[in-house]
């Protein structure tokens, strides 16, 4: 799974039948520092995750084994919200109750 | 999922037989800013995807989970048109019914 | 699927018996312009594809929809001879009937 | 499979649950000369692995191949303590007893 | 399928028990010119490949379509040892009785 930081969503009317109502969230990559890492991906939301968070995404065939996603046309699913994650003995990031900022 | 352009279509006469009648788009990547990111892909129309569309193609197994594409030897879908996206508090792209110009 | 030209052929006799029979094409990969893009890929032949012709290939699981490649450690399948694409307004290829030339 | 150094932990309370109980480890990419190589993957933990252990691990579908991700959506899986590998006549890495120290 | 030389082998003791018995290869990958190409992949062996072999492997959920490989946590597989290829009128590579030299 891959980090990323959800920045929006990404409205399509016309789109396969499977993947309506389906939230699909535009998602940034960040580096294992927590850093923007320049690409993206659109991921359908399985998890309930807002703007800002802080999220893991599953790729490939392994985006569909969710009750959001089973047997979709869909290769990217935000399957988890990240609390905090080490890099050795540093924390490189931590949730806070305001959603958002960087804390070590 | 990954944001495409559709520049045209590709003809093939022959092809594996499950392909036949298909429409094979080229589409070119985007960037999350809209922009031209240097790649492209082949992939299969499932929902009458044009010209100049903005579109979001699924790859790999996820793009056989169409009615067009199941069981095809088939990497890559366009799966939905778009509409429009945010990144942060600022919308990138939105269609218009001009299809094609950029507003933000 | 990825764009290609079929540049030869490759030969293993030690191999796993699922793909006794079968021809393992060398595929130079090509951008959307029709020009060489430095990468490659061995994929097995599905189409009767020959030397110098314009191919598209599928890859992972989709490469393994194909009767000659079902159920086989195949991660490469050219699946398709192409006729000619466009980019726009722009025809970048189209095979003639001396099978190789670029016209536009 | 490729080579990685676990470097900590990822926590996550609000995901799918079918992750529910696992343990989500951050891994550093490894060349195949043992220095990390710039990338990274957040993996599930299928062989006890912890800290400073470099590790073999899984990607795609066939992360989805052990008892702990079975049917879940995780596209990673560490399934592999890695105790030393060659390139050529040289031992690139042998694991000791300090749990960490590279050797020749 | 990509194109590979074995380096060696990695040896793990403690793994997915699927893959107990199973030879690790470290195999860096090569160019369509023979060339090392820069990365690597730890592939599993189903063919009775060895030190210097020139090979070629398959990554994904196809690595899992060999006996060797069935239903376990493994993502690429050594799956043929090459004797020669050509791009275009050259044959780049052939294998030697002193399996190894390159010859052209």
């Amino acid at each position: 799974m891959l980090l990323g930081r959800v920045t929006g969503t990404l409205v399509a009317s016309r789109k396969d039948e499977g993947l309506a109502g389906q939230t699909l969230l535009v998602v940034q990559n960040l580096g294992i520092d927590g850093e923007d890492s320049g690409g993206y991906v659109v991921a359908v939301d399985s998890v309930g995750a807002g703007d800002g968070d802080v999220v893991l995404y599953a790729s490939g065939s392994s985006a569909r084994q969710t009750l959001a996603t089973r047997d979709k046309p869909c290769d990217a699913v935000v399957m988890a919200i990240v609390d905090n994650w080490q890099v050795g003995a540093q924390q490189v990031y931590r949730k806070t109750a305001a959603d958002g900022p960087w804390a070590s």
